[in-house]
């Protein structure tokens, strides 16, 4: 696979809505995977989420449908990363913005 | 009342939470409200939208509740403004990047 390859799934960059970005950000779990990921790319079982397998999975699926996160496989695994060189570009502060704001938001 | 005088309701400054203000934040109508008051404060009813009254009076309260609006008396009318320098305060370039990133938001 080149590096230059897109991602597995996910919306191209110039697909990616902002309200959809808006709504996938707006949830404890989801925000508690992207801070996760802003660190460096894991695996999903290395994502540590108080919640079920099928729970997180799904909220995998959100962030992923609204180009938050990517994933690339490498053999029969699948890493999970933060586009947010993509998102950056696209909607210039938010991430960093949306993270400093809930940087005291836990999981209940 | 004093131009010093708290919002008539709404949480103070240093209660405003981020997950709140997000999740508020994650809906069309109540972005297009946002944008209207961003350049001025307005009466209710002079906020256009294409919902019932009684629908925008629910999005109303959400954003006062969230502390992204506030509310003025001015004999009976009530009048709606952006927290927006307390909000920028609070949250540096959270609204200035959500309402960048939804500007082709539109009210389906």
């Amino acid at each position: 696979m080149s590096l230059d390859a897109p991602p597995l799934s996910g919306p191209r960059l110039d697909e990616i809505d902002g309200l959809t970005v808006l709504q996938a950000l707006s949830d404890p779990v989801r925000l508690e995977i992207v801070r996760q990921l802003a660190g460096c790319e894991l695996k999903c079982g290395q994502v540590q989420l108080p919640v079920t397998k099928s729970t997180a999975s799904h909220h995998f699926k959100i962030l992923l449908e609204a180009g938050i996160v990517g994933e690339r496989a490498q053999g029969t695994s699948k890493f999970l990363h933060l586009r947010r060189a993509e998102l950056d570009e696209r909607f210039p502060g938010l991430l960093d913005s949306v993270l400093a704001a809930s940087r005291h938001v836990s999981i209940s």
